[in-house]
């Protein structure tokens, strides 16, 4: 029987005090680490969150939704609670109209994420993190000290919560990642680093191997890259990484977090170029099955800390915590009591005729319908980029 | 501007006594009203509810997701908050080695349920109510005092929490249903009544209009059909049913909770008997626009009891509240703060050179690409139908 | 060893006078009879027929190429050869600006049609026959005298040549097609009549099961439908003129000769109104699998006189004639000696690897892919039915 | 109005001797060349070829049916006649269990192929050719002296009906390319020469840009890519080839003859390795419209050879030389005659009213639906390579 991690008893990390946990680090060394899903997204769908500014202000309007979303991915398996500190630079929550800086205030937002998801990661044991991503400052070329003035509002508050360890992620230009990396670095505790970036590499011509080799130069602990692509073509972009970090003869961790949808046609812009994004792309949605899918492959190629982005729910978590359970020790999340492996839990209830013949690999992992005899596999996505006259 | 129905201040409702508050039949006397949607396959994939049994059990167990959920579809434009008691009898509770009422009692359940969704529906100002379903016994034969004992047990705790209207729902046999409407009636408050049945009718051979003529006869004061079956398919039951009601002189309310799926290829047996059901059906689940057009079809056909069932989500209930602003004087739920009609958030942000061509009706309704090349539209059903040998 | 019809020796028919050859009442009561397949689809993608008018003028420009065709069907299975005079009244060689009567003349192109089939007919032992179809004459309500007077120029032609049968086809309506049977009763020869009408009847309201029955009793000894949908939309529409012959005690033999086309999407006009219709039809096309399927469905059901009409190709006639084989006395083509049942003569080559797994029903059977990711499975039809501000 | 070539008169050509024809490279200097297209897999739908083995003894057998097809050819604009000589070698007539050389000869089949190909090629003023491809000889080693003994057996004929030019396709492996090329050189005719690679390269890891130089150097007059991929694959290709090329300042013509279908899911073993190949491959054929597509793209890329390979059709050359008329000073084939640019020629019959609206290149570049809900767009192909156990 797979051990399940349990807030009640069978964790006794949540009763240990904090100090008493193991950090990032040491987690790596010991194996996978789970990180957790997409907030943007899937608080939209739930009503909390706008498209288009995309910005965290549920934090402070509604905490019970955020705090909520939290504990399912907790329970989900993940070993990681991620403040909901997205976009929450205070130039970020200014921009274009956006109205939450002025009304909440960058510190209220920031210190509210931090917060809720130290709550959720004392009540679990889980690590406390918060991230910073791309501002607007970057890209009206404001220069290295106002961005890092920028990021370094929200990372003092980051400090003031005591997170375990330092995110940057969902930069498209490798300058950006460098500076937000060095800022984090002064803090003294892990860095980890993503990118939005694709096989094609960065905004400013990066490859993906240069932009891991020079995050981990930079110092990150763990690198890699977060949304915008799936996560098939994802894994070609940490091959890439991969690749080019051992040539310099650097070896950080390994980090995917893509987003929970299938859009093999999207080009260099990533989904957002997607007709369907982000309002008619739930048929992209990933299953459980895919999410271990990913989970396998992009542990088999080496990357250790695994999470998603935009459209990663808690059953994608679930799935890839269960996929990885031999390799974590047996451990499996609190929900894995609400779920058996590969369909075993219809078995058990025999309901239907067919639910004898549902489940096991096998039958799971064959494509799925999708019910839309009028919709085509592939979409043209849009390529005009982003809409600031204002990019370098 | 439309009128936004707020907790706080908007909707005076909330602060009045309940007694204040107009009934359904009220409402349903002034235009439409919404149902809330799915709790099964949403609190599934939100790690609380176990797929096969199908069973409630997580209103003990984890009534703050529970809760979140009742305020989603309240927050999304909802008028009902219905208790999560579907599947609550006790002999399903017991069924086939499941422990959910040995371990809490069937009371428990129900009560849990009840007084979560009561909380929601006192915050809101939304209507409560609570279902009866189908119940292992009836298909093991055991007569209508055995299986009217199971709904009586029940029942006697929503009188309890003084739901404002009885549901009986997802029956599949006429049967049944009329059983349950008998037990509802005795309470002296509406009584609404929905069969999972498609164009083809129940499994005792009854076509939809005689269920809905028999419903109505009984004495359910709205009378449709849930889940099954897609919202296009169960436009055409519910274009039976009316056909049938009209030609005996009924005019009960029509009702439809359709499930959050594309399924135009189930079969006899309904979405269940899909090889994709439930552990990969996430590329049919409906987009925000699917839903407004069921309900503007919905409506247009007469409907004016309009919410979902399995997989139908909070941003599907504002869909289709968005949809029927026009008829509901302009209200729409909290949760269209954080949208606009039609995509009209993106051309607010500006992010990306394509936002501002993502908005518009004609836009969003095209068929969305799924993503999937290795994917068929449709699937050949199982066509096993239940497993119980000991059905009728 | 399945024995091959040939024209140099295996069939003795060949060789023998046409008088000692068994006619269609007799090929009929004796076991399922084959027509042959398209002429005007195939010899418009051949470069000899104009879409639009869709009149047979290549008998006289290209009388090879149209002898080609003949043979390739002959040597596929097919027990006739159908006179290529479809739409060749005089009013439509006339139509709306078509040269064809003009340069050519009625008379000319009937008898070049009859002239290269009776050439083919008495080389490789098949049935010659020739077909009456729809006049715009009577679309622009010229009357009985009118119409009649039309198909009278083309049946005389016919007679000269001796058909073995008359063959009336492709009729929207009902009262026309009973004007044609009329005509050609008067020769004392068998008559099949076919009418290109779904499930949903003729343009004038009749069923399906009506016009069998009318043109049965009118006294056509085959009845059926051709073209305008699929074969498993066809097979719906036999199964209902089947049930009405039964009912009047009718019992002529029935035909089915649909079109090569997956066309599922065809609403009440047919796939003409397809917007893929004629020139981008192609991934509907059926396999010569497809062709099997249909051959046994329609065999199973009771039909007869099984052939192809639009775009129905060799190949597809040669899977009808070989899966109906073992009801023909073993029967095969000459073109079946170039195949093997199932993809046989794949394994024979051992080319590649996987020719090996490439043999078998089980194999072929399998929806095939489509190559077309940016394409859906179904259109939405034009609806807007015939252009002729003249029809009735 | 463009002008049509016509055997009966436009064409002079036609008329002339010979001698007083342009030839290959005169004709390439004004502008494109349009080869021919497929006859292995069209003579198979028509009835006259085995798959599996896929050798021309039909020319033999039924010379007609080849005379016909070369005639649709020319007729629909194709510059050139390719006798039908494919996999004509003799160790390939005779290769695993074919029949073909013992009970014809090596030396009848090419003769009649030339024969055939010769008679339309004065007809229609087009240029003859015959094509060497790949032998069984090369697979099991016999080495150069050996593969070129049966390729000069085959050249000796080709001179003998003095082909205007000599074409060397579908190889698969440069050497024996060379091998080929060396050969033709030595009649002092054109050489043109094509490979069955894809933008991975041939079968020895020579790249696409190595091959084609290696081609060129060789003394082929024109270098390019035949079958194994689709044409957007291919044109990246020649893309490849084409930039190495320049590099090493060779300046050949480019060809390509891609195949009929759709086939972008093919790996490095090309189109044969996907599980719908051969017999249920109709789905993945090109429209008409594509055709005219790859046309315009390769005609930009800089192609002057363009043809079809295996599934291409006379309505795909069609398609080819109406693309290509104005850069060929206005010239049609024949069988233009019989179609209208873009579906001008339904306008003009006007028949359905749906067909005013379907004309114009917007109208029918849309991607066609496929007609087929239960198949997916793509396949995984199989890879096992070639079932020779004595490949090198």
């Amino acid at each position: 029987m797979p051990k399940r991690r349990s807030k009640s008893s069978a964790n006794p990390k949540a009763k240990q005090p904090k100090s008493a946990r193991k950090g990032l680090l040491e987690r790596l060394a010991e194996g996978p680490v789970i990180g957790d899903g997409s907030f943007l997204l899937v608080l939209e769908r739930r009503g909390y969150v706008k498209a288009g500014c995309w910005t965290p202000e549920a934090v402070v309007e509604h905490p019970e939704a955020v705090a909520q979303l939290h504990r399912e991915y907790a329970r989900a398996g993940a070993d990681v609670s991620q403040s909901f500190t997205f976009y929450a630079s205070e130039d970020k929550l200014n921009f274009r109209g956006n109205q939450a800086a002025k009304k909440y205030g960058v510190d209220k937002i920031n210190e509210a994420a931090c917060s809720i998801a130290k709550g959720v990661a004392d009540e679990y044991g889980t690590l406390l993190t918060a991230s910073l991503s791309p501002t607007p400052s970057y890209l009206e070329g404001k220069g290295k000290d106002a961005v890092q003035a920028e990021f370094k509002v929200q990372t003092e508050i980051f400090k003031k919560y005591d997170v375990d360890f330092f995110l940057v992620e969902f930069f498209p230009h490798l300058e950006e990642t460098l500076w937000a990396i060095e800022v984090c670095k002064e803090y003294g505790k892990p860095v980890v680093a993503s990118m939005r970036i694709g096989p094609d590499g960065d905004e400013g011509g990066n490859s993906p191997g240069k932009c891991a080799v020079e995050m981990a130069k930079a110092g990150a602990d763990v690198v890699g890259q977060n949304c915008h692509f799936d996560y098939t073509t994802s894994l070609k972009t940490i091959e890439l990484m991969k690749a080019e970090l051992e040539k310099e003869g650097l070896s950080p961790y390994l980090m995917m977090q893509p987003p929970g949808y299938h859009v093999p046609d999207a080009k260099k812009g990533g989904m957002p170029e997607l007709p369907e994004y982000p309002f008619a792309i739930e048929p992209r949605l990933l299953t459980r099955w895919d999410a271990q899918d990913f989970a396998r492959k992009a542990y088999d190629l080496g990357v250790r800390y695994l999470g998603g982005c935009c459209g990663m729910e808690p059953y994608h978590i679930r799935g890839v915590a269960e996929e990885l359970s031999p390799e974590r020790g047996g451990r499996l999340g609190e929900a894995s009591e609400k779920h058996g492996m590969w369909g075993a839990s219809l078995k058990q209830s025999g309901m239907y005729a067919s639910y004898d013949q549902k489940v096991g690999k096998d039958y799971w992992m064959k494509p799925p319908s999708t019910g839309r005899p009028y919709s085509a596999a592939l979409s043209v996505p849009f390529c005009g980029g982003y809409a600031h006259g204002d990019e370098k």
